[in-house]
């Protein structure tokens, strides 16, 4: 049985007026994307004929016809002779599909890294990004240093916010996590010590774990992940080469530094001849525009910021950097050359152009992410009201408290209700209790997904309570993929 | 005085019918950017206007307005009213070039890396990639094993080079670097030996030893890099873990591993229990079409194979990759979250793109690197005849011999003369007298500076022969780039 044919008109209500900043059969696929991705156009949804839809938009039917084409090629819509076109919602390519062993489960949510779609106006920096490439083209395409362009344009970015940067001063990575990588191999050496949060984004400490760094990690309380006192302690008790934190937006709490605590954390820091590394992907994830307070750069020009193009926009740009003193920055782009000799040249192209258009699709994809977190945080209060789910200012995820010590318990049977998630210790460096009682809950998904999402988790929360916890599949290598 | 301007009929022979394949103005772009770059289209040559070219190609004013326009905002032609279109052939752009200190010397030559410049039909990879952009946005882009439809690729073509390989044994990384470093962290523990060959392309090994491998060279000899009996013996002299080779157009030494070295190789690696790496980079920058002997890996399953997509193609797709058994590819996947994530997704689609045209654009490449190695070896036999340079079947540089040991000092002195080389010994990994005889010298350039390059060396060498050799600027940081 299938469903009614969608009316022109309403179709074109909800791709909504075209902005004629692109060519009109890009605006359409890029909006009948966005509209199936976050749930206005329904799995399943008949869509209007090529002619229809032309006529209410006020194109000609070549516009239309080319955009259904490339909605075809790109399986977001399936043409059958007879009975038109319809929207046919992906499920979200699983990363490391193939290797999670979801080969035969096609249907299992990811939950376990948190990045956004492409938002409404991602395509059209892609076809912007098309007419500088004869230019780009021309050259080797290495860019050890980065895009001399978005260099200026990052230099630009921080400026805006207050700090005086050169283009000299930033090195382009593949993404904050090359940053951390490279940072970590780089300014560490076996044995030193790095003062980090109680709960922070485990890829990074892994990182700097494996380039030879102790971990010293502050308590974590109810308060502030950045307890001033417990930091002066440990910086006291021993010598430490690096702090790494994140200070907006914390990964996975949420939380954001107070400015009182930047300037005490960076005075003591300086003091002691440690280097900041300040891990600031989140810093434009601020889904309800706060006010916040200045970077930590701000008190301390030692500092090192990192910055990420994939939390703001798409997670498929492999483009971060690093904001340093121009020394350590030639000394970072000579050591990159054992690793990867440079990003991608193209994802920078791109993000110039994201970088160039006055904000629009950041506050696009912004928009996206305070759907998907509403959406959730609904879907949570009214099906898993006995999780206390706060509401973050910004990033990318929930950090929600359990009633009890059982978040490993719950994500193991979750698992088998094909929703994977990061078990809550996971998040906390020393282990023990406290990640129990937490869970990571990402909201970077289509509200199709992030309804089913509480579903299958409303049901392994039964699994737990009614003691069906099993143990985890095993018919398979599960990958650790945290972002 | 400017230059007469070309005729529409003369520009339009030197673009060739367009094929049709992609729109008509991408087709013109491409072709007149080629042409800039290979030295058919001379810095300052005056374009006619896009009316007459326009009629002699039998396209629409439109198109070729279109293709001027991305041309200016590429920066690969000037216009100004009155005197219309004039070519300007950019300087290759300078990898590091802030770093390099090049800011003030804008005309500095870097011929330390070998990559070559887009060839015709790249454009068009990434028009076509852009088709698929709509299904690439509706996920998160993550893909740390590497897109779905690009393993499936890459197992296809080891499958047509006669080695059955599932998608599963494919991991996609950020270029063969990239490779080369995963592995290296991944596979090695402090101490571990790691067998190598006498020279070798530098930053591999330097990856190696980052990781805590430990180099046995073999020795450099006037024979194969391969000497049979001395790896024998390396390998009955100490355990090894990991021999890394590169069998196809050796770098530096364009040499090939014959069949009979590659099944003693690989016997003796596999009774050792040796893992052998081999670093098939240049694989497919076959330029006389030889026929090459069988992978290493069909001799020992067990052979971890790297490739790339920067040396057949072009160095701004950071895309290279892993060929490995399946347990080791699920231990580099989550190797890997610690690096960088993933690839970036859509340099992947490009890629993906560039193996499904049936080799054409590879075909172009290998043409315009056949051209660029019979330029750089005409100029040298005309102006250098000192130096002693073979050609090679494959690969993307020159290995010359010297008449004498002072490869660093003609270095040193082209660096005067603003052209950048790699000193000889930098290829051997144990240094000493034996790479002061050799000189790298890429061609992966435009005719035009092929030309002034070696006009500049014979400057240096004659600098040299006159002992006016001095030092080695200091005033800005070196960047060690090489590729």
């Amino acid at each position: 049985m299938s469903s009614p044919v969608m009316s022109a008109r309403r179709l074109a209500g909800i791709l909504g007026n075209l902005d004629g900043t692109g060519p009109a059969y890009a605006e359409i696929t890029d909006r009948i994307r966005v509209a199936a991705m976050d749930g206005r156009l329904a799995d399943g949804t008949r869509l209007p004929s090529e002619r229809e839809l032309a006529a209410a938009l006020g194109v000609s039917r070549t516009t239309t016809s080319r955009a259904y084409a490339d909605l075809r090629e790109a399986g977001l819509i399936a043409s059958r002779r007879g009975s038109g076109s319809t929207v046919t919602v992906p499920l979200e390519a699983s990363p490391a599909s193939t290797l999670l062993g979801t080969h035969s489960d096609p249907d299992t949510l990811a939950f376990t890294y948190s990045a956004p779609i492409g938002p409404p106006g991602m395509a059209r920096a892609f076809e912007r990004a098309i007419a500088k490439l004869p230019g780009l083209l021309a050259t080797s395409g290495y860019l050890p240093d980065g895009l001399p362009a978005l260099r200026e344009l990052l230099a630009d970015y921080y400026r805006q916010r207050g700090l005086p940067t050169d283009p000299d001063q930033i090195i382009v990575t593949n993404g904050a996590m090359g940053a951390i990588s490279l940072l970590s191999r780089t300014l560490l050496s076996p044995g030193d010590r790095v003062l980090v949060e109680g709960s922070s984004y485990p890829h990074a400490h892994d990182s700097i774990i494996a380039a030879g760094g102790r971990l010293t990690a502050l308590p974590v309380g109810n308060g502030s992940p950045w307890d001033v006192e417990a930091m002066a302690a440990a910086l006291k008790a021993s010598r430490h080469t690096l702090a790494y934190l994140i200070c907006d937006f914390h990964n996975p709490t949420a939380a954001v530094m107070t400015g009182p605590e930047r300037e005490a954390w960076a005075g003591h820091l300086r003091r002691r001849g440690v280097t900041a590394v300040v891990d600031e992907s989140m810093h434009e994830v601020n889904l309800d525009g706060i006010d916040l307070p200045p970077s930590l750069a701000h008190f301390d020009p030692s500092t090192v910021l990192i910055g990420s193009s994939s939390k703001p926009f798409w997670g498929g740009l492999r483009v971060g950097w690093v904001r340093a003193p121009k020394p350590l920055v030639v000394t970072l782009v000579q050591a990159r050359m054992i690793a990867d000799l440079g990003t991608s040249a193209f994802d920078q192209v791109v993000f110039a152009e994201l970088l160039s258009d006055g904000g629009q699709t950041a506050a696009a994809g912004r928009a996206a992410l305070r759907q998907g977190r509403d959406h959730l945080l609904g879907e949570l209060a009214e099906h898993l009201p006995e999780i206390e789910a706060p509401c973050p200012a910004g990033g990318l995820s929930l950090w929600v408290t359990l009633p009890g010590h059982f978040s490993t318990r719950l994500c193991a049977a979750a698992e088998r209700r094909k929703l994977l998630l990061t078990p809550g210790p996971r998040f906390f460096s020393l282990g023990g209790r406290a990640g129990e009682r937490h869970l990571r809950i990402p909201y970077a998904h289509s509200s199709e997904h992030l309804s089913e999402a509480v579903q299958r988790l409303r049901l392994a929360y039964d699994d737990v309570q009614a003691g069906r916890t099993g143990t985890r599949r095993t018919d398979s290598p599960t990958i650790d993929l945290i972002a």
